[in-house]
């Protein structure tokens, strides 16, 4: 049996990715009722916001779900807390070290799998007693790895590097790809970008509908003195890019950022002047889909993909 | 049977990319004589150095070889014309417009690949002619393309915007990736890193055990003012960071850089001052490998992960 289907007791090797402000309740338990693994994103949350998701996702799926909890946010000890009082089995820790929560979430009969953008995280979370890698690389969207390593160099390296169930993610929203990062060494993958522009998802129909326009180089990463983040190349992100080019401080870049531009862009759908994180995957998705429909696309690549394999010419030599 | 195998006349559909101060006829030819396709790299030669390889390589293989030829040169006219004089039957073109030259090729009986790093670039080269296209990802060593799309987004978007035979260039140094690459759309590879540091490569060895003892993130994208491209970060690319964290201007990148950076570094194995070249899959490559080896090893490699999609339990769901 496949180990991330047999670690979380899921369908399908398919997480459904912790995004701000577009995985609530909703997109989460959707995912799991589909046979995949729905995530909470706490990441926009405060502790009882989140609190209030997890009882409405327990109300709307009998299947397991989890939590996403960035690890840069001030109220995670509060977040935590509500995590384990409701009985969620399953957290995924991202920006952060994984020996700051993976002790007390093992105590505490929770599952924890930690998002690395290196093969020397990877090590550093499975030494910390991780149950579960997730290695992203760089076409991903929102924050990003300081080393630039793309997900085709990163999964083979974070391959070799650990023994545990390992999930892909950055760049994922099809069945090929899917199947593409398991021979690479993945036991399954994360997808974003394909969820976040799904029906389900809480993110503000506009941010959703100028998605599903970008092309190629729609996105870009930027803000990398202070932490590098992939955002969609609008009126916000050009006055990053002008500051940037110019050389501009982290303060500088601090100050035009200030707070919740992520709210506004994606959930309140201020194209212009809102942060609009998306993975580089955008440029191959033109629909508003539903989960279910999202899934059995999916799946249904995914094994024509491998019956290909065996059928097409080109592999054959 | 495979479309690049049949195109180039080649037994896999492995393609030795052209690279400056690595692929002369030393190395093309023993690729060749392995089953591949060797490109001697143009990019680094003045013509009548050119010629003397392709003589070179005609004595070392009976196999078809073809020459690379990265059109921002001055002498590209010269270059062209030894080419053709010379009876070389493939040409990949790359760094400029393939409108430039593929029908000049064409009509001198030349089997055209252009290198592009959009689908955009892809439909161009389409409708100028060429008969083959070369997608490739940020992750490749080298000069790179200004979308920054890495090779796992780039080659199904580039799959759906032309039905032409397609080769995946950027992070690819296993039969693994090979495989993987294939599976997003792509007929067939061109690999470069695993090649540069080949015992047949012509670059110099202080720089191929450098590259050895990468790790990753040990490259990144720079002189993004200019055209990019991926470097070493050594000492030289410290300095170009630093220009570039303060905003220096394309002149003032354009002063340091100099001439003759990338022969000082790979060339002549000066690894403090020189422009090293290198992709970031250089932190999976530990040995010095002739290429016959390498190529079993590729073959080998792209056989056990075709038959570990029927027989490994983490595909079975």
């Amino acid at each position: 049996m496949n180990r991330i289907c047999e670690l979380f007791n899921i369908k399908y090797p398919v997480i459904q990715g912790g995004m701000v402000w577009c995985s609530g309740w909703k997109l989460a338990s959707a995912v799991s009722n589909c046979g995949g693994l729905g995530l909470i994103g706490a990441g926009s949350m405060h502790p009882e916001i989140l609190e209030e998701h997890i009882l409405k996702a327990r109300n709307a799926t009998t299947k397991p779900f989890g939590v996403n909890v960035p690890l840069l946010y001030p109220e995670t000890e509060k977040i935590m807390e509500i995590i384990a009082r409701n009985g969620v089995k399953i957290v995924f820790t991202s920006a952060g070290s994984p020996k700051k929560w993976t002790a007390w979430l093992k105590d505490n009969g929770i599952t924890v799998a930690h998002v690395v953008s290196s093969s020397m995280f990877a090590e550093k979370s499975e030494a910390a007693g991780v149950d579960a890698i997730v290695a992203e690389g760089f076409e991903a969207g929102g924050h990003n790895g300081r080393e630039e390593t793309t997900t085709l160099t990163l999964i083979p390296s974070v391959r070799k590097a650990t023994s545990l169930p390992l999930l892909a993610a950055g760049g994922i929203g099809s069945g090929q790809a899917m199947l593409a990062a398991m021979v690479l060494g993945a036991d399954g993958v994360q997808i974003g970008s394909r969820f976040a522009v799904s029906e389900e998802s809480s993110a503000h129909p506009a941010f959703k509908q100028h998605i599903l326009n970008l092309s190629a180089g729609g996105t870009k990463l930027a803000l990398k003195k202070l932490a590098p983040v992939r955002l969609v190349k609008n009126a916000f992100f050009e006055q990053v890019d002008e500051l940037e080019k110019r050389g501009a401080s982290a303060e500088e870049l601090s100050r035009l950022l200030g707070r919740g531009r992520a709210k506004k862009g994606i959930f309140e759908g201020d194209l212009e002047n809102g942060e609009l994180e998306i993975g580089q995957v955008s440029a191959e998705i033109h629909e508003i889909l539903p989960v279910k429909i999202i899934m059995e696309n999916l799946i249904s690549e995914y094994k024509s993909a491998v019956k290909g394999i065996l059928a097409e010419k080109r592999f054959n030599f």
